[in-house]
């Protein structure tokens, strides 16, 4: 397919990102052309807007950006087998050397030399993005593209919750952005006894408790310590689920998990954080764990089914949905923070 | 406390129990007495009832029979300092050594010198019931006694479903009697996205449907083979629970595993069963698993969690309800096969 | 590269094999062409070379067999990137589709698609191979090339033993044909406090000593039962590897794992086989695996960490060597089973 | 028994111990007698003989201290039925509660209300100890008392090294203290490829060597960041078990550790320790383990399989003997640093 297509880019070196006509991108063999259907707003996709000090360090201005997706496969390169024209697809962002230790042994989330769609590569902010046939997801048909187009960072609620064991269990949830209020729904469906909620924003501690927290908690005015022995008759949290990246909130995370718990870390704390060792993870004897990216594809197969089950309801995390052409509106909503995912339409 | 009590005491070595009146049991220093508040009846309860082969080769008549309960502490022995008078009890049926390399590595429930209360010791179908302070289980206030009595054979349904991961997986439950109904419930709670339920009884089919199976198969009139692959599109199942004891329903399930899969037996096949292990076991590099008893006491965390937290509504299991006095419609009724659980009240 | 090669062809739908000139195999885009340095025979082989009921259902004479290699890349297609011209090489066998659900989630050794090298396609039994990338294992420099070419089967040794934890435990290894002869390697390797080898062949036996057998036993003289209560004073084995695929040998297996132990069954047996379930696997609460292949490539970077550390000597292992032109003579010799591993050198 | 014994008492709140005559310790019915034969001298031993911050907070002189033995049982109460007279015993230290939430699920070694032997209680720094039969690890006959006597801290070693998988993997022990030594040839018999040990005392790394390690690192004069690239070709070790718990060997840890790798962490900083957590652990998706105590009794079972099976020869570890009367010299040596394990015989 030849021609110009609307898509945002990301045009300097600083603040903002231009709808433009851009040439659609040309596949090669073991690529896909898609025509997107929705893509949402990552956090990520803010920091570039916003032009901060990690997009300065890492993108490479002028290029269409955005990763969350989901659309229509349009045109198919030779080698590709596994999808067919007019399939829906959602895609997989990191892209993965196949050759590093952990690209061999089950772990390419991890790969060392990943590469991000969006990020280091063309992205989905248009109306038309290539993908390489290995980073495909295809998506039932009775799936509404809104939904299909937030998998990947459900993903990564998916991975954080489920990076150990739920059911019947006491479950923090340290901050209710997006990936947050996902976490809530996850771990409700996956059998949580209890999930707690953190967050000192009222409109996400709402959306929350819509996806069924059992408590939320404003920690601008509640001891989340205090709160959680009374809600834990002193035993404390058995898992916490980090999306804040704050130190205080963090080392909360440390004091309020029981001996033997689990914390896993999916936020990215921009500074180092300084925690007691001795007294919140050897006498405790807890598990950290560090959380990137999605199982590929474990971790797809977990979100497809809870969705495509009903298990988990979406919904209430979708609040707005825009145009592309409105693209600043949704940019200003996730600044200001009182949202839940942003969809835009091509 | 001295005195009589009554009980349905197991009196001959043949059909039948009788309700009579016992001396209330006395108890050392390390168990309690508990007023029993609900018994319900479980299979094994009706084998002795019937008096089968296995039977007749175990228990020792004239005693009291029963092991699934809830009651209130009454007495407590002088080294017991884990409950307190008023509490609310149920209790592990398994009376463990507490020596053998099992018991010391945290596999307690499989105990090489397991004795079973209410099979090799006095039973609780009675008003009071003796137990060492070891075997009880806290109940939340708030708990029904009914359903409080439940929780040791849900403990069997929980411990068979959560031997693996079942989040967002196929998972089929293969015979509907109470516990099989109890694990459809608690793999709907723990994520599964399909639970497909297989039985002959049209009555336990429907307590599967109320449990929340996305489907139901009569494998009389329905291949159970054809079923799974049109439901899983031709992919076969994640996990079988493997509840029935009959040889082709059990060959069934290993055949609708798909690759990689789970085969989790807590079923009692009264003969040996013949496998195609080239086919059905390693080629297929699947996993199984005998299921015997409980975690102690994880599996009764898990119960506590599932129930208390409202995750799995055992309502609609508790078909029926009856006094001590009225234990033979209870067992009647069992035998017929038409109800979930039958709990008696003394 | 063009021209002919020796070759070891399965020439005809029935007895035997014949040494002939065929083409040097050509290679497409994603392929590598390997001079092949030592190959070496596998049970399969035998199968194939012996014309079996298996073989005539499964292979399409004439072509040429073997899957067991080790060599040096010649010549490297358009699209490879993970391997030089002049790396030495082997390569797991199970060409995967990358599509189904299995190799979607990491598990591509149970692919419900997978075709074998040398069963379904060309094999190595010849001066040259063609494989594709996908396929390859880079081996150390100094790995030898004998040693490298028995890394294929060494895997499934490896994945068998090491399916669970060994450390400190007691392994039995039923059947020591050249995978039981490695397994007792690899379970002293990984720190089993007892290997306790079981076969009828007194030269396996003492390969299965020379490899680290705590004890050997002939189940011929010897109740292997009765042995292992003494061994062990009565508690049982912790994990079987079970590697005979004989029924009686199986369930004796089956028999002598203690409560909660591990049976990981990596043999074929050829019909059906009879097991107590309620017994032997219900009761005991253990858990059976079926194992096939090697994970990919988890197993592989086990397998040349066990083995290029010292840490697994397989020297003994290897007892013959021959040229390709004395096929025969390997053949003759792994029929009449007094050898551990025979390799051929093109 | 009644009477008196010689036991090394910490006898005022300050630096130093005495040696005295003290009442040979009475037993209760779950109690049993032991006449000590080998106690060795552990880092918390010096602690309190030092007398530093930690000690005056905790213990309350005068007591007779000592927690690590072995001896013979000579009495046991009247509830005891696991070992007898004459049995040779060791003990894991930890005194818990059996009724907490980590007690009740096979955590007891993290049970929240843990008493330690010889630091809360009367040790074994004496002729006899008393010890709780729940306590007791019976030992093989065979087993030399001193090698029995140091079962405790290679439980520590143990339990951190095995808290994941090692086989075939590259293994840092940082901190080559005794229990870092025990860590050494703990990996190398469970299966490591590569055990790299540092530590800054020659001595030590000499002793770490003798126990297996592939390479020692003296990081006063090497950079341990580059020597690991080196070492693994620039992936980084799969596995870190820190026992320094110094901050800069910690984070060096962090930053050695692969992808996806496991920090196992047994030692206690004095301080809060500033980690990098967005690239050192988010990003690298890594798991970060606190180990305390020793899993009851997993932990012991390995422990006494590893030495029993002669799989780890602990015979360099201890590097120097005394009577209880020479205690003194013990202690100098061990705040000298020069020596592996101490062990004093009553």
């Amino acid at each position: 397919m030849s021609g110009k297509m609307k898509a945002i880019v990301k045009h300097h070196r600083g603040y903002g990102a231009k709808l433009q006509l851009v040439d659609i991108p040309s596949i090669n063999d073991h690529e896909v052309l898609i025509k997107v259907k929705a893509t949402s707003i990552c956090g990520t996709d803010v920091h570039i807007y916003k032009w901060d000090e990690w997009s300065a360090s890492r993108v490479n201005p002028p290029y269409v950006f955005g990763h969350e997706f989901s659309g229509e496969v349009v045109e198919i390169g030779a080698n590709v087998t596994n999808v067919n024209i007019g399939d829906s697809v959602s895609a997989e962002t990191h892209l993965v050397c196949g050759k590093c230790s952990q690209c061999l042994t089950g772990k390419a989330h991890i790969c060392k030399n990943t590469k991000i769609i969006g990020v280091d590569t063309q992205g989905c902010f248009a109306e038309y993005v290539a993908i390489p046939s290995a980073n495909l997801w295809k998506n039932p048909k009775e799936m509404p593209y809104d939904v299909a187009s937030i998998q990947e960072p459900m993903g990564n609620a998916v991975h954080t919750v489920l990076a150990g064991d739920v059911v019947g269990k006491t479950v923090a949830i340290i901050g209710c952005g997006p990936i947050g209020i996902m976490a809530v729904g996850v771990a409700k469906a996956a059998g949580a006894a209890q999930v707690i909620a953190f967050d000192v924003n009222e409109y996400r501690l709402d959306l929350a408790k819509q996806m069924g927290a059992t408590s939320i908690v404003d920690s601008k005015t509640v001891d989340p310590l205090q709160i959680v022995q009374q809600l834990t008759e002193g035993n404390g949290v058995d898992v916490v689920c980090e999306m804040s990246g704050h130190p205080i909130a963090m080392n909360q995370g440390f004091k309020m998990v029981t001996n033997g718990g689990r914390v896993s870390i999916l936020s990215l704390p921009v500074r180092p954080v300084e925690f007691d060792v001795t007294n919140d993870i050897v006498f405790k004897g807890i598990t950290v764990q560090g959380i990137t990216g999605r199982k590929m594809f474990e971790t797809w197969q977990q979100v497809s089914g809870l969705i495509h089950s009903g298990q988990v309801d979406v919904k209430p995390i979708i609040t707005h949905h825009f145009s592309l052409e409105e693209y600043e509106k949704g940019f200003d909503l996730m600044m200001d923070g009182n949202c839940g995912k942003v969809v835009l339409h091509p």
